[in-house]
């Protein structure tokens, strides 16, 4: 039985060799289905090997390790599902992913040197296109385990004309297969991912773990302000249709909205364009992009009523127009009472508070929830960084995180037989 | 004697003739020595010496006009300036430049048709280099000839690697005689530039003309905003460092600034770079312009001073850095009192009203101020329209301000002979 503190170096020395694995040397990079992405499913189908697990392959990618329940009882024949997934963004950090895939295999190393054995199966799973940079897809290896793969994704191209269908047959799946890939809801007793906050929330409030209360619903889109170029010295204030200024106090009026909004509801201006650009002449026309993400659906969408609702007026007051375009929208998806009571129950074991938060960003665990009662575990990134080779989390909170886990697991186990 | 209407068509006519001159057919562009810029000088040049005008062309490529004195009397040996430019832009107006040059031919050929004879002789200017757009140079043929052209512009080159000397060179002027441009101070009454007010001022107020108070100084900078870049759904608004949303509330705070202030002050950020400028990336750093002018130069730098103050506040409160370079720092240059006065009865003499407004814009006037008493008449530009070939003045206002600039002149010669 290893301590806490060895158990996450265990993880973070797995860890270490994934991001040993890379497209591109001197940086982390795996995009789904790249030789990169194969030597990584290789590797971890041997580590799964190496724990005595059934290993296979779907049709999208997923690699898959089952272990059969432990012990006889009503739920031998269902499984847990334990996964996240082994691709990247470009220029990674280790931890984003793979250290819900590693976190698995970790606890069942673990469960088996404590002679813990369980009345129902576990099967940790490392799905391929979570980050979506490679193809225009949405969690499409998460999906096809939840059944809801959609068959239009086979078509699409990456930036080289490669189609998605010829880059999985190439990687060795048969898009034909795609289908049993679904794992039957009635043989699931839920799904359970590990993954960094990628935020600054945990850390800030002096916490180690947070249980997932939802994955946050988002909405996304494209402001055009159109008003009127001219001079930078000839137009008086008064006369002026500056589309830029309509966009800044706009700006101020969301980010008054957000911060008034709850739910942790966050909104985004990251993409701006101002037309012409001159130094000496007065916008005529501005572009920008608002991305707004809530805990839940009620908080965010009353948010966008208010947005449009001042938008108007702002457009009415200054002349200008404003015309506001919805390019995204994905409802809030919560996770499973049942199991965020047990993990928040089994973190609380620790000694360590176990405080409910929403994820802002989107994860495997939204499309597996189609499918199975879902939940996630957070734990604490430092500086909230993501996306970036900066990406840390101290081997101390990555072994309090495996050890709630393995808490999690078996208290499960004893419910089952209760 | 023409009627004002038949002056403004004359002026029209004359202003489509220049029209025609450019180096890209189908729109209107004529660059600083430029073989366009050669066939305007040469026409104007042919107008001139059809009034019976005395003709030179200096250094610079300046065609110059003079009539000398009709009369004998103690300033028969001086004389009043008339002039502006007729460079353009790239795809520009008709009116821009062009006007002043032909109001001061029409002019001189109104008073001989009237049988007006002055106590001093007239020169009209027809400078090349006003709106800067091949070389990087700022007024540099009314700098000649009020004796402030600078050596090291010689020097500079323009997109294709020609530099200003050699560009001369080919134009038919002697770089080396540039200082024989300059006119004695001694020998000027006045310099009177007609110019197209570029902006909405005069036709917002119902005004056909305006009598010119200063040209406004003016101040550029450039703002860097350094925030964190971060993940737009797990970053919580209370612990953002957006560098957007910092540059959006200063715009506002910029813009309240600018609509308290005196003067005509007027302020635009006309240059936004966001980066990394990613929909779902809270914005990490930010680049704008901020172009502040005034009629005088108490409230710009006030303004100024109070935007820097808040900027600090502003960069304080939301932990973001703000770095405030000024790359360009002009200032304000008042017109002559006492023209102003008689061009301000002159054109209440046609029954108009005589509004005093700054320009916002530059001028020759401007560089022909540091030698000589300047004056400036603002004739309405419908729409406010500049830089565009939307650019437009009526006939009816055309003829108006020519017919303005005759009864100043004359009565400046009643006044000379008093």
């Amino acid at each position: 039985m290893m301590s806490t503190q060895a158990l996450g170096e265990r993880v973070l020395a797995r860890l270490d060799d994934l991001a040993a694995i890379t497209d591109e040397p001197g940086r982390i990079t795996r995009l789904y289905l790249s030789p990169a992405h194969r030597r990584a499913a290789d590797a971890v189908a041997g580590w799964m090997r190496d724990l005595g697990l059934d290993v296979s392959e779907d049709a999208t990618g997923t690699v898959r390790g089952f272990l059969a329940a432990g012990k006889p009882g009503p739920q031998a024949n269902k499984k847990l599902l334990i996964g996240s997934h082994i691709d990247s963004v470009i220029d990674a950090g280790r931890f984003d992913g793979c250290l819900g895939v590693v976190a698995g295999l970790a606890l069942i190393e673990e469960l088996t040197a404590r002679g813990e054995a369980l009345p129902f199966g576990i099967e940790v799973l490392a799905f391929g296109d979570e980050e979506g940079v490679r193809f225009p897809t949405a969690l499409s290896s998460s999906s096809a385990c939840s059944g809801s793969y959609r068959g239009e994704w086979l078509e699409l191209a990456d930036v080289h004309g490669v189609k998605l269908k010829d880059a999985l047959r190439s990687f060795g799946c048969d898009p034909a297969l795609i289908r049993d890939a679904a794992i039957p809801p009635g043989s699931v007793i839920g799904y359970l991912e590990l993954h960094i906050e990628q935020g600054p929330v945990l850390e800030h409030q002096g916490d180690a773990l947070g249980v997932v209360a939802s994955i946050a619903g988002q909405s996304r889109f494209r402001f055009t302000i159109k008003g009127e170029a001219g001079h930078a010295g000839t137009n008086p204030m008064p006369l002026r249709r500056d589309a830029f200024a309509a966009l800044a106090e706009l700006s101020v009026i969301i980010e008054r909205i957000a911060r008034q909004g709850t739910g942790s509801l966050v909104a985004t201006i990251g993409r701006v364009t101002v037309k012409p650009g001159a130094v000496n002449v007065v916008p005529g026309e501005v572009e920008a992009t608002l991305d707004i993400r809530a805990g839940s659906d009620a908080p965010r969408l009353a948010a966008i009523d208010r947005i449009r609702h001042e938008a108007d007026q702002l457009a009415e007051r200054r002349g200008v127009k404003i015309r506001i375009e919805r390019f995204l929208d994905t409802p809030t998806c919560p996770m499973n009472a049942e199991l965020q009571d047990g993990l928040a129950s089994a973190v609380g074991s620790l000694g360590e508070s176990a405080r409910r938060l929403p994820s802002g960003a989107g994860h495997d665990a939204q499309a597996m929830a189609r499918a199975f009662p879902a939940v996630m575990l957070f734990v604490r990134s430092h500086d909230g960084i993501s996306h970036n080779p900066a990406e840390y989390t101290s081997p101390t909170d990555l072994g309090l995180a495996v050890e709630a886990m393995i808490r999690f697991v078996v208290d499960l186990g004893a419910k089952v037989e209760a």
